[in-house]
């Protein structure tokens, strides 16, 4: 046996401002080095910092060129003011000059397959995707991610801030909740199973339990068309809450958790949103419009004839966009009273006018992040609308038990993390916007 | 269009205190009901509270008995003082005088299969799981999955303090990072896919991007054996970080996160501990044993011979909770240096004694939470490593880039939500720390 005594761990932000003139020392990767004649400046890459460095060539027995880029080193130096301009770079008004330098780790090729080291990579995607463990460790690259870390952290704490519980249901299922054929299927231990296309079920079964939860989660649809708003593997953000009077609330609960998102992403991603010159958006007032003016909206203003479609088209929610921000001042449209045909099962149709839902989409910068409504909660509308459907009851008798015990009034939305990720940082892919993407080609790395 | 002003959502909690004697509205469902000759107790059921209220027979004109045990209501009254011993009840020193009171939602039938009103369920694990939407609604069982809520969120606060980023990786992979037969595969698009059993390949990947990451998330394990200790499918909290010297800074790591967890369940679930007597511990010092070592405590002590044995049996792991408990004085013990050939080819292997690993696992009440090492950082090691071990490295090729364009000396953990719950709950079977458990032979609810 032995004994360890516990510190405190390190790895808190430096307050550079108290080390000035000071000494530190910090691990990290060379992001990038520029030789000069005097010595040269190496970009130091760090869980918190993207620091800049400089070697004086009598600082150090090395020979520069023997440091590759990528490579692993320990450094210690003294910070100093500076004023840098490189947006690729954090701090900005410290650096630090190099006293020694430690290489602990080399690249075995020094070669790179793709030139990090650019203000952009400007490769074909499905380079940056085959090389994405390489690719990754571009800035432009990484800030994307340290985004959605933060999207993820915003929707948590917001949600937690008023009483949602966050759970976590099983991606292993017996039976899809969206239908259609597009579920993965595998065996499980001799008998057919599926990967759960949402946790819709289990979301609605846990407002029974705690009122009001959330999951952040992968979900998974076996769709077969590649396009660039498509992933057959996302991350969805998904809320479910008891005791609503009509879907506008959880469209009001978005809109306070985008914000509260939003938020944060202005204040702990500043360097991030100066480099991907991202304009943060903010709600201010919910822009709602009925799914059936949107057609119409459409023909009139940019004369293109969707009346006859019975879904929104790509081009339509794009130039929904368009006419939103021009003439109602708005990024965000929630469309809303999808048709029944449209929307899955558990929809509420809309007592007054049974072709539409109680159901909404949200619209923000031409694409479609978020799809939510009201959802049935008596048992026996269930049992109804699943034999109007001619759907067989048996297969959901363990989801129906939530009802058949009581559920009270209820809605909730699933959010793409990759889809609202994309579109804050200006990603015309949404494949960009997930570490390791999955489509019909992509299952590697 | 339509435009709805945007407010700031309610559904704070209530300061009771500044409530006295005035009026609140609260949602919620009868958790209970017991009907008295002057009216009734209602516990009623929200997303903070389950909050004692009282009818008196004059204030409604329900006849009670019509007010059934699950039902969804809205009621009016008055917040008032009170001194409740029942544990199950949040909170204790204050009750509301029902002035009304509206059904909005009953079950669909009167008769429950489980009565979750009682103290303790008392039904058979198999009943208990075949009911899950309704069982879960018992006190207790909440409480476990407000504990897991909280150690999710406790673990995600304190690493993002210490500069890890949160990831999320891919489930659907090419290839296996834990080896063996344990995995579940599927059909994609023509060729063979497999669910993740752990997010390994692509945490190490992701080191060398930020340095420091963490993941939670499902995964997956197509293991036969159905005990007490597996679940085939669970959430692991994993975390990665480079530049550590050794992996007992992996370690200390590790025990700043769980204190940080178990003092957030002090202040965040006071309610939760004290109805399910949880004893939140604490880890102020730690203690390591080196793995073969444990053989021959346990022969000593307690005249158990697995001298012969390749790894910790169960009962070895429940013996050397209680003598570290006895002897050393804690809850948790770290066993180091397992054996190579017990440990995955990415592990790395003591240069000193190649016969074991910089690895270990964390033993705490009995069962063991966590393993984790240091892993190879480089490419060549990987290279060499694997060809001893008639591995393809080509199947790894995506994998192994990240090697190859540098990695710095970094090591990791999994720690597995459920088993964590389930020690801290006093929870006999891990199982029961799963909302909706897929083992062998379950797959629903």
């Amino acid at each position: 046996m032995e004994e360890i005594t516990l510190q405190e761990n390190t790895g808190q932000k430096i307050d550079f401002k108290s080390f000035e003139g000071k000494e530190v020392t910090l691990c990290g990767m060379v992001q990038n080095l520029r030789i000069l004649s005097w010595g040269a400046f190496l970009i130091l890459r760090t869980p918190y910092y993207t620091i800049q460095t400089i070697i004086e060539n009598d600082s150090t027995d090395l020979a520069l060129n023997d440091i590759l880029v990528e490579s692993a080193v320990v450094i210690k130096g003294t910070v100093k003011k500076a004023v840098i301009k490189d947006k690729a770079i954090f701090p900005r008004d410290y650096e630090i000059n190099i006293k020694s330098i430690n290489i602990i780790s080399t690249p075995s090729e020094a070669a790179l397959p793709v030139d990090t080291t650019k203000k952009e990579m400007n490769v074909h995607l499905d380079k940056k995707f085959d090389y994405r463990p390489l690719t990754l460790r571009h800035p432009r690259e990484r800030a994307v991610f340290k985004i959605a870390a933060n999207i993820c952290r915003g929707f948590e704490e917001y949600l937690s801030s008023v009483g949602f519980t966050r759970i976590c249901s099983p991606k292993l299922v017996c039976s899809g909740a969206e239908g259609g054929a597009n579920i993965f299927k595998l065996d499980y231990f001799g008998r057919e199973a599926y990967l759960a296309q949402s946790p819709q079920f289990y979301k609605q079964i846990m407002v029974g339990v705690f009122g009001r939860v959330f999951e952040i989660g992968p979900v998974f649809r076996a769709e077969k068309h590649a396009t660039s708003r498509h992933l057959n593997e996302y991350i969805s953000l998904d809320f479910e809450m008891g005791f609503i009077d009509s879907f506008l609330d959880l469209i009001k609960v978005e809109a306070n958790a985008l914000n509260a998102i939003f938020k944060r992403i202005e204040t702990e991603c500043a360097n991030e949103v100066d480099l991907l010159n991202i304009e943060v958006p903010r709600i201010d007032r919910i822009v709602t419009v009925k799914f059936h003016e949107v057609h119409d909206i459409i023909f009139k203003n940019y004369n293109k004839d969707y009346r006859n479609e019975k879904d929104l088209a790509p081009e339509e929610e794009k130039l929904l966009s368009e006419y939103a921000k021009s003439q109602w001042g708005t990024e965000f449209v929630f469309v809303t009273h999808y048709p029944s045909y449209k929307r899955p099962f558990y929809t509420m149709d809309d007592p007054d006018n049974p072709e539409v839902t109680f159901s909404f989409d949200l619209i923000f910068r031409n694409l479609e992040i978020t799809t939510g409504g009201q959802r049935l909660h008596k048992y026996e509308d269930y049992i109804k609308k699943m034999k109007r459907l001619n759907m067989n009851t048996q297969t959901f008798e363990s989801y129906l038990q939530a009802f058949k015990y009581c559920m009270p009034p209820h809605g909730g939305l699933g959010l793409g993390l990759e889809r609202l990720t994309s579109q804050l940082c200006g990603i015309s892919n949404v494949k960009e916007a997930s570490l390791f993407p999955r489509d019909i080609n992509r299952l590697e790395p």
